[in-house]
């Protein structure tokens, strides 16, 4: 529903923002790392500074535009968003130069938006009780409705205003929005359209400081806390708490095989025959706990989105389209409302016939170059351990790793936005399609990226000792490495980022350089025509309007400002994708290094920290989300399970554990019997999968129940129509 | 919903009535060959006494008491089903020397229990249109609802007046009823309770001999034309006419396997590398076909289960228990009625605890003794060959085959009344959900039992002859004769069965022995009885319920009379296992034997029609019962789909393909070439089940539209009700 990005920019959906300073920044940071030995204290002040930041309650999205857009288009922008219903307050943006659209609204036009996004609320206790869709003109039936600030939280707000913002459509007189000689078309989404082109830079949910201090006190630094996830889904809406939740959820399952795994590693290299017996054993374990994981989660899964409102999702069709989705504009059958349409065979058409084919010849070519890498590694170590070549310091067993990575990461840009660009022009219907495709497609690189030299190491090689080094090094290493480059330094540079903008404003202050003083007219202009605005189509809440107005204090940055300075965030694929390649190191690989799941649990101790320190401290506030399970995540997850039990089984020839516990048995026959092992874990991983509950009692009851009120209800709606055509004839 | 059959017979689900004849019998069925050769034409003349046979439009059910059944019993079962509405007449049955009840209801009381199995039945135009559950208030509304003939059909009438039997409760006035020293308790259901207790042993619905007589014309006897599956559809209701749908279906789908086997069958045996070459490309087509075919065969049932209106079947909560539910009885908390309740854990205790290990052990068993009799069957095999043994005119081949035969056939019938001991144990609470367990727990024995002995030859001997040879056996004896065994031979039978006893009665009335006085009293008091409480209760057709004591001819028997003569259909279980166990035959050894699909679809061709024979001919007429679709043995062909590759590729390594392809690989490099493309073909096959759609797009379109509807009215219902809280407590 929320397409932040627009389809430029698809990129900045998998990886951080790229930082990219330019000659005279780095000069900046360097500076400033040299005269300030007390980086830390100051990325404290920046936050002091935001904290201290006017307070703004009655901002809750900001927008903003490029430096340079013409005073023109900002305005007709402005006065359809004024003309929606909404109420703006225009700020001068002093780090960036430009305008900021400072949006709120009344409560009255919020319920309105409530209604036609369908939010969920408690219905007083005298009138049944329960959740329902709220219905404006029916308010008086909702709990809380009098109290203002109890009834919508800040998340729904901005969600309502990005919607009424994101249903405002372009028309004829927007003539003076034009883009390289284009103007807007008629009947497109205005926001939509002025992202795609930027000529909006920004749109982004304002932080509540108050619900933000409490997270950030019980969420991030309560360690050995259970994450107060209803306060996070409150705040950060389903679909970044359902990330939360399964992470907690990994990592609490993961006590019970880093304890075995910990057991069994202190007990091993005693005898080899136990050594084999343990070996089986994880096998076995793993298996059985791979299923439990899942089946266990989807339940818990079902239960926190049955709690949250989201478990009963309207079937596909009845869901809008998503912004992106193009078509024909036709009637949509099920509801009848006006919207594209796309058809089914061209999509299947294009999937059959483009990206698969060019995915799959992109892998192809990715293993391919991989194979000749790890040869020429090879080569090279051997030329290096016999003295063929001149050892070069070590170099000499470099070059081929660096040529490697190199390569690697080209091709994995290049599959990225080739994947997004299929993706896009396969042309899902529905946001949550659209990313389930996505997710496949990604995950079929990243698989190959993340597993293919292991697999080389073990099944080609079968190089054992190899392959417990490689394991240890991408368990510690990589997995302790990695928290700080995901969000220690990223923290570091972006406050380094901030404080150089807000220094060159307190240093133009100083030296009394005064802004462009034709922007502070237009924003002067603007504001007037705002508050004019208001003023005439209702005598509510003018004196909000004002709020901008009157705390004119130059040094003093306002919070929205400071808010529009952090990086956006990414969207969940990324974190997803980081745990979810973690999860099949783990299933594939868990017995050959039985310390795996012991160090994943740490690593994810401390990631479910990390990441809640992003959302608090590094990025912007992302718009809530609203999806009623992990989506493909699971699908990928429980594909990695079954993988894991061929590859266990892989294992187990390479480390000839058969050989070792019936030692009468010849290789030939070792293998025969582990493919017979592995057809029965098969097997009874499809019988256990089958037969194991779906869904927790209580909900199958509660759905049901909702399923057969649905239906009375149909029933009787029905007879009640026919009577009055029966009536209405007799007349 | 038709458990026909109680707990005591259960065998009778799975093979057909066992026809035990006695001494005496076999005598007059000799005597009766021997005495005229003129048995076929014997037989079509039995076909003439039933169509000549009193036309009884006004009877639906018929019910039938054991012989020496006391009067007081019957008069009380009699005087509960009239004071459940129906209307009953009461005839002897002079075939069986018993009471007979034949019953219908006033369209009235048809109409009302339409109401109560929500019959789905079209609104007018006028007021709509559309398809909906049939309300008897709202009856004006319905299209033909003036014309009684055209707005139920028989199969409807037959199973509301099922419906209404089955409603009867006992209560403390049937003191009457007395089995074993044990009254009926109170509460339970009559009919349900006296089937099991054998106080009543048959309730059959009656043929309607217009319809059938079209069907045996159009369905049976024309062999080239589709099967007329509407009609079937009204005669005898979904869930066989699905099971003919899928047949026919299967049956045209093997087309294209059958030519292509018959193409490669043309070309084969003359380049060893040919022939290996089309072995690899049947594997492959198999996997694909059996992907095609299955999906295209979900997409054709939901197609036909919307057209019939089932498609849109309950959630199994909102669907009726089924009669044999054991359980406390508590609310229903999904549509508040009270039914019985049984734990869920308690079920999976058992299942997992008992079910399980037994039906591990006994299989396990099983394999043992087949096993160990291959290899009694290879020493005789080898000591004939050798001469080691005297030879008996080749009896000594032959022991170890009787032997084994007669083991398995034990076991099978041991292990059937096994399954369903369990099964009923594990008391599933809907019908559909008992059946699927059902299926699950025959198949794995049944799969064992048919193709474990051709598992052992391909993979265990590896004698790629042998395995040849027995294929041809299978596929071309086994499958014609079983046409003959299934349908020609029970019919002759019958008949004769038939035959003997109108010949007795026709004896006894040359002989002018009179049936038993007291029985011609009872049944005219019976009949008296009835007669008065029709006319006390209505005036209307009491005209009806006289139309069986004006026809007082002897010498003719009563067309019910006839078909109570008949076998009880045994359900589609034993059909669809053929079915799915030929399936399976298909996919596992197609490649060994490209015959093998011609051979089927010949099969398939006639049986068709033999299976139809069978339902117009054969059996008394089902009640009708209302599926969505082919239920668990879609699962089971699903499932010997995945097996059917991982047979293929076994196949692949006994017939030595990839060594006479590349003859410079080593065996052990084959075998793991073999792993290697198994291993592929799952994985495709899982890609290609997971992408291809699931459901036809209109269909899913109709459903989202009916979901958006019942959210709507839902919406709409819960509003009006919230006002008229307000309302009253503004009052």
């Amino acid at each position: 529903m929320f397409d932040n990005q627009n389809d430029e920019e698809e990129n900045s959906n998998f990886h951080l923002p790229k930082m990219k300073f330019s000659k005279d920044e780095l000069k900046t940071i360097g500076s400033l790392f040299k005269k300030r030995f007390t980086t830390i204290s100051k990325t404290v002040v920046t936050n002091r500074i935001w904290l201290k930041s006017a307070k703004s309650s009655s901002c809750h999205v900001l927008l903003t535009f490029p430096k340079n857009t013409s005073y023109d288009t900002i305005f007709t922008i402005m006065d359809r968003i004024l003309k929606a219903g909404l109420i703006v307050n225009v700020k001068q943006h002093k780090t960036s130069s430009t305008v900021g659209f400072y949006i709120t609204a009344s409560y009255e036009r919020l319920l309105q938006g409530a209604e036609d996004l369908e939010i969920k609320k408690i219905i007083k206790t005298n009138y049944g009780g329960g959740i329902k869709e709220f219905i404006f003109d029916e308010q008086e039936f909702y709990e809380n409705i009098e109290n203002e600030d109890l009834f919508l939280t800040t998340q729904e707000r901005q969600s309502i205003i990005y919607d009424i913002l994101y249903q405002i459509r372009c028309d004829n007189n927007d003539e003076q929005i034009i883009v390289n000689d284009k103007k807007v078309p008629n009947g497109r989404r205005l926001i939509f359209w002025c992202q795609k082109y930027k000529i909006i830079s920004q749109i982004l949910p304002i932080h509540d400081q108050d619900d933000l201090k409490e997270l950030r006190k019980n969420w991030v630094f309560s360690l050995f806390s259970n994450q107060p996830l209803d306060k996070v889904c409150k705040y950060f809406g389903i679909k970044l708490t359902l990330y939360f939740a399964w992470l907690g959820f990994y990592t609490k399952s993961l006590l019970i095989p880093a304890f075995l795994g910990l057991a069994m590693w202190l007990s091993m290299g005693k005898d080899e025959k136990w050594d084999s017996i343990f070996f089986l054993v994880l096998c076995s374990f793993n298996l059985i706990w791979s299923i439990c994981f899942n089946d266990l989660w989807n339940q818990r899964c079902a239960e926190l989105s049955y709690k949250w409102g989201t478990l009963d999702m309207k079937e596909n069709l009845l869901q809008d389209p998503r912004p992106m989705f193009k078509g024909e504009y036709k009637l949509n059958k099920v509801n009848n409302k006006l919207e594209p349409h796309y058809p089914e065979y061209k999509r299947a058409l294009f999937r059959y016939l483009i990206t698969f084919p060019t995915l799959l010849a992109v892998t192809g070519l990715t293993i391919a170059i991989m194979l000749k890498m790890f040869d020429l590694q090879e080569f090279f170590n051997h030329a290096t351990t016999n003295k063929l070549l001149p050892e070069l310091m070590g170099l000499t067993n470099f070059i081929p790793k660096m040529i490697y990575a190199n390569i690697i990461s080209f091709l994995n840009s290049v599959y990225k936005r080739m994947c997004t660009w299929l993706n896009d022009k396969e042309n899902y219907r529905e946001q949550t399609t659209h990313e389930n495709h996505l997710i496949v497609k990604i995950v079929l690189f990243q698989f190959i990226n993340s597993y293919l030299s292991l697999f080389y190491i073990a099944f080609y090689l079968q190089d054992v000792g190899l392959l417990k080094e490689q394991l240890f090094a991408i368990f510690i290493t990589r997995q302790l490495t990695g928290n700080i480059k995901e969000a220690i330094f990223p923290y570091i540079f972006e406050n380094l980022k901030q404080i150089k903008k807000i220094d060159r404003v307190a240093k133009d202050e100083k030296l009394d350089i005064k802004p462009d003083q034709e922007l502070i007219d237009n924003v002067q202009r603007l504001q007037r025509y705002a508050t004019k605005f208001l003023e005439q189509s209702s005598n509510l809440n003018t004196e909000k309007a004002d709020n901008y107005q009157e705390e004119e204090i130059p040094s003093e940055l306002s919070q929205p400002e400071v808010e529009s300075l952090m990086p956006n965030y990414p969207d969940t694929f990324g974190d997803y994708l980081e745990m979810v390649m973690q999860y099949g190191l783990m299933v594939f690989f868990a017995p050959a290094f039985p310390l795996a799941a012991l160090f994943t649990l740490f690593n994810n101790f401390i990631e479910i920290r990390t990441d809640a320190f992003k959302m608090c401290f590094l990025y912007q506030r992302p718009f809530g989300q609203i999806v009623s399970n992990i989506g493909r995540w699971q699908d990928v997850i429980e594909t990695f399970s079954i993988l894991g039990i061929i590859v266990n089984c892989g294992l187990l020839i390479t480390f000839g554990v058969i050989q070792k516990l019936l030692p009468s048995v010849t290789f030939y026959e070792s293998v025969a019997i582990v493919i017979v092992v592995e057809h029965v874990f098969l097997g009874f991983y499809k019988v256990l999968n089958y037969s194991l509950p779906k869904l927790p009692r209580w909900i199958i009851v509660a759905k049901s129940r909702l399923e057969y009120r649905r239906r009375e209800a149909l029933r009787t709606l029905e007879m009640n129509e026919m009577h009055n055509i029966k009536c209405s004839s007799n007349n």
